[in-house]
C-alpha cells in the first residue's frame, strides 16, 4: 500500500476471534489496540523507533523529543511530518525539524553515547551514562493549591476518558489534571512511556503551564515516567498501581510529589516532595 | 558502600508511607518493588543497562543474551559474574564471558545497527533493522497434547506463586507450565519483559525443552514478549491481559499459539498457530 500523509488511525483494529467460556467456544469479533512500530526522526537522521498506537503522533514526538531531553522547548521543533505505512506490518515515521543547536546537541550526545535511544533506560549501554540525577522541579505553590479531593476525582472522571481500553481491554492511559483534579486532556497507549509522551507533547504544543497540574497515569509509576514528568517540570505524578523503589528514589531527588494505588477514596503517598 | 558478589536482594524494599483513606491519614510499613539499573557487559563491553529487579540475575543474563539472538545457545555462555552495587541508586552488574564467535558477531551486529540495545525494541534506531519476521517455531506436537483444562490450571495456580507482588501490589510473573498446566517455574520483575527473560534463563542453564511447555505471563501480550518466545521455539504464550495487534502478527509469523485474557474458566485464542 502507499503511504498516507496524517490520515489518523482508529487506534484499534478488529479480529475474529474464538472465546473459550466454560467449556463453550463462541466465535465473536473482537476490538485489538494497535501496535506500530514508530520511527523518530530528527533532521534526517533515524534515533529511535517505538512501538505505540498510532494516534496523536505529532503530540507523541514532540512529547518524546522534550521528556527525553533532545529539545529544551517546544518551540525547538521547526517541523513535523507523519508518514504512515500500512501493510503487512503497518508502520509509521515521524520526521522532525529541529533547530541546529538541538541537532548539535543530539549529535555530539549520540557520539558520547553511541547508541541512547528509545525510552530513556533500556537503550542505555552503561551505568554511567545513566541520568540518575534529575534537578529539583520548581515549587511555584501548585501541591498547596491542590484541593483535598484532587486524587479522587480525577479517580473517578479517568475511566469515562479511557475509550480505547474500554474496547480492548488492554492500553494505558495517561491525564492532565488541574488542582481540582479536572481532567483537561486523556491520552492512550499500548506503552504508558507513550501515552505520557503523547500527553507532555501536547501539553508543549498548546504552551500549558506544566507546573500548573498533575499527571495522573493508568499504570505503575516506574523510573522513566517520574524522570519525563520531571524533565518538564510537572509537580506531581498519580498512578493507579504501585511504584518501583526507583521511582520513588527519582521523584525524592527531583521533588516531585509521588501517590499511588490512587482509588476514589483512598491512596498512598510516598512523601517524595 | 562496597560491592557485594552475588548476595541475593528481597526484590522488596519496606519504606514508610502515608496511606490516605476515606479522609484518614494512617502512617504504615509498605513494601516497594526493587528496580535497579542492571548492566549487561558481554567481554568486557557495555551492552544494555536494564530495569530490572534484582533477583535471579543469572537467569535474567542467560535469558537475555538467548532470547535477544546475542548467543545461539546456553553453551556458547562461558561465564557469568553478578556484583551488586547498594548505594543511594543501588544497581548491578553482570559481566558474561561468551564464545569468541558469538562476541564477534555481537560487535558486528553492533556496528551495523550503531547501538541496537535494550528490550529489544527501543534501541532500534530505524524501522529496516527492526527484526519483525520470525522463523516459524517447530511443531513438535505439543499443542496436541496439551489438556483443555491446562489454561484454567495455570491461572488457578499462578498466584500461589507471585511472593512478591502480593506484597507490594505491583511486580509481572512469568511461568512456565507443562502439558497439563502445572507451573514448573515461576519468576517476578518490576519489567515483564525481565520476568521472561528470567524465565527462559532458567530454562536454558536447566535445559529445559523449551518446545515441551508454555509460558504463562500476568502482564498483557506485547511485541517484545512474543518475539522472545519465539526466538527459543516456545510453542504458546498465555497471557492473563489483552494482546497488541503487533503481538498476534508477529505470534501468527512465528507460528505461536497467542492466547490472552486467560482466566480459571475463560480465555481468548486469537487462532495465530
Amino acid at each position: 500500500m502507499d503511504p498516507l500523509e496524517s490520515a489518523e488511525q482508529p487506534g484499534v483494529v478488529e479480529q475474529n476471534v474464538r472465546r473459550h467460556r466454560a467449556g463453550k467456544i463462541e466465535s465473536v469479533t473482537d476490538q485489538i489496540g494497535q501496535e506500530w512500530p514508530v520511527a523518530l526522526v530528527f533532521n534526517g537522521i533515524s534515533h529511535a523507533v517505538m512501538m505505540a498506537t498510532p494516534r496523536d503522533l505529532e503530540a507523541f514526538a514532540v512529547g518524546f523529543a522534550v521528556s527525553e531531553g533532545i529539545v529544551e522547548r517546544g518551540s525547538d521543533i521547526k517541523d513535523i511530518e507523519v508518514t504512515q505505512h500500512p501493510g503487512e506490518i503497518p508502520h509509521a515515521e515521524v520526521q522532525l525539524t529541529v533547530v541546529q543547536q538541538a541537532f548539535a546537541a543530539l549529535k555530539d550526545k549520540r557520539r558520547a553515547l553511541a547508541g541512547r535511544t528509545g525510552c530513556g533506560v533500556c537503550g542505555i549501554e552503561s551505568i554511567d551514562l545513566l541520568d540518575l540525577t534529575p534537578e529539583r522541579v520548581p515549587d511555584t505553590g501548585f501541591l498547596a493549591r491542590l484541593a483535598p479531593d484532587a486524587i479522587a476525582r480525577a479517580a473517578r472522571e479517568l475511566p469515562a476518558r479511557q475509550a480505547l481500553t474500554r474496547l480492548t481491554g488492554g492500553l494505558h492511559a495517561a491525564a492532565w489534571c488541574d488542582a481540582q483534579g479536572a481532567i483537561r486532556h486523556a491520552f492512550e497507549d499500548v506503552g504508558r512511556h507513550n501515552a505520557l509522551d503523547k500527553l507532555i507533547g501536547q501539553l508543549v504544543l498548546d504552551r500549558t503551564d506544566t507546573t500548573d497540574g498533575f499527571v495522573f497515569l493508568s499504570s505503575r509509576a516506574s523510573y522513566e515516567l517520574v524522570r519525563k514528568a520531571a524533565r518538564v517540570n510537572i509537580p506531581m505524578v498519580a498512578t493507579i498501581s504501585a511504584p518501583s523503589s526507583l521511582a520513588i528514589a527519582i521523584a525524592r531527588q527531583a521533588g516531585v510529589r509521588l501517590v499511588s494505588f490512587c482509588r476514589e477514596t483512598s491512596y498512598v503517598d510516598y512523601d517524595t516532595q
